[in-house]
């Protein structure tokens, strides 16, 4: 059977195409397990890291959002498909244009792409907690309104609701994973706002001085790299009936303070490592940050079998684990 | 100052086109009312009632989904848009294809040209409680998610996200009325599962016998065809932050049951009238109808002004006086 990942070379699609080739297979369209004979990589390019070898990788480089592009990507044995291609949420709200033509023009073509092709494959789609927005209660419910204050989240929701229906029409079995903020996450820090609530673990262990934008009791909703691939695996292992009336669902995260995570990192790797964050709150990147939903009740995606990191400071673990090479500066 | 009516030959258009020409003023994209110079009215073909005669009326028969169709509509001085064009839901369920066309992308090309005209108007959007669905809770609240189980549902609510979103950029000001059931529809019973609510009125006013498909009990979230004109030229008239962070609501309406409407008709029309009905339930039209929503808290909705019908009574004599001419078959 065949797999395709859409940005397949960014941080997490390489994380899954890794997993997926130590497995050796995953659930297809008859919801029995395949032996995976061929992974279709896609991506606009290359990614940051070195490229993974392995013969059973079709990589493609180009944009899957143009024209025909989607189609050409699809086999008559493509079982599964994991669509992680998007313009990250900052760049969306800078380039309207393109994120639309990403997040949202190129994923109804990829869904009119599997239609056409008729074999209706599993998708697991990677939606956002930036699906919510606006006013909010105190905790999210899987019964919360979508009222998306990003164009990011806006495009995000308005894909959801065509899985929903493309799935109920039986042209894909779709599953959409609205992700919590993905922490530890690798590289450089960069203008998102929620770059720091990665940036205040991986900076200092990476013997680098970081100023923290926000307060110590900021809040995140996250979840580790491990854990969200995990949950990929998993949502599409599971059988169509278990996603009920919604294909859409709140991944479980685990909402952590800012001082929280420095006292994991304090925990894991030393004073002096800690020691080398500050405080420089800026107003600005406080306003995003407070506006964000941080308690959630995914109460549907637990009883499925999602599960959340157990605490932060395996989080950060797992950090220096998979991406350090178990070695960080002290 | 131009307005655009799409949908303006349909039932719930010409009403509309009616009420403006009756105003002959509406608010534009600077807030203020303006006089309507030209209505466009936009529709596939002429509708069933005789053309309204007005030489303010630029009619505009062909399809408004097709590439450029929207940006022909649209002129420099057009302050105000109402989005009614819509396949009908048993239509969008049926020919997929068709549905998809016309509500989703028809209205995202209208969404693209009003933004490429630069001139941010006003927009009118007619979503639908179809836009609610699966597992409810027993009143909806304005916080309670859509997960509609239609197309025509998902349809709307995908474009929804969109206009909450070119909202926000400043593209369009737009305004997403999610409707009721509208009665009392004239015309023909037709295979619609909501067809029967308009029918156990309008049939034996007409003198024609009905059997109505569904209980005495089932309910029906519902607003009269009037009160519907009424809320989009309210919708059209609110300040930008009246609407606060969601450019979409749920409109009021009344919950009623069938058998409070065949009372409400045998009170206004008499027992010879109410005879001519009688109850063949049909289990397939009985299923469908127990799955929709009908208890509504819309809050948000009653505080911006909008209001619902007095009562059923009124509805069932606006419907004698505005279709029947002031007379029925007694």
């Amino acid at each position: 059977m065949k797999v395709l990942v859409t940005g397949g070379n960014g941080f997490l699609g390489r994380r899954l195409v890794a997993a997926l080739l130590e497995r050796g297979a995953v659930t297809g369209a008859d919801g029995a397990e395949h032996e995976i004979e061929r992974i279709v990589v896609s991506d606009v390019g290359p990614g940051i890291a070195p490229p993974l070898e392995d013969p059973r990788i079709d990589l493609r480089l180009g944009d899957f959002s143009e024209r025909s592009a989607a189609a050409a990507l699809l086999d008559a044995d493509t079982g599964a498909v994991f669509h992680l291609a998007a313009v990250v949420s900052g760049e969306a709200e800078q380039n309207f244009d393109l994120g639309m033509r990403i997040n949202f023009h190129g994923s109804v073509r990829l869904l009119d792409a599997i239609r056409a092709r008729g074999t209706c494959p599993r998708l697991v789609f990677t939606s956002s907690v930036a699906a919510y927005g606006g006013d909010m209660p105190e905790v999210i419910e899987d019964s919360t309104i979508l009222t998306p204050q990003t164009s990011y989240g806006s495009q995000k929701a308005a894909v959801e609701m065509l899985i929903n229906d493309y799935s109920r029409k039986g042209f894909v079995d779709g599953r959409a994973l609205r992700l919590p903020t993905v922490v530890v996450r690798p590289g450089k820090a960069n203008a998102a706002a929620s770059s720091f609530a990665s940036a205040i673990i991986r900076e200092p262990l990476e013997g680098r001085a970081y100023a923290c934008p926000v307060a110590e009791e900021a809040g995140v909703w996250l979840l580790s790299p491990r854990r969200v691939v995990e949950s990929f695996l998993h949502a599409a292992s599971l059988p169509a009936e278990a996603f009920g009336m919604s294909r859409a669902l709140s991944l479980p995260g685990m909402t952590v303070t800012v001082g929280e995570m420095v006292a994991a990192l304090r925990e894991v790797a030393g004073d002096r490592v800690a020691g080398r964050l500050t405080f420089e709150r800026d107003p600005f990147i406080e306003k995003i940050v407070y506006g964000w939903a941080t308690r959630f009740r995914p109460e549907r995606a637990l009883a499925m079998g999602f599960a959340p990191d157990a605490d932060f400071r395996s989080v950060v673990e797992a950090f220096i684990e998979d991406d350090l090479g178990r070695r960080f500066a002290a």
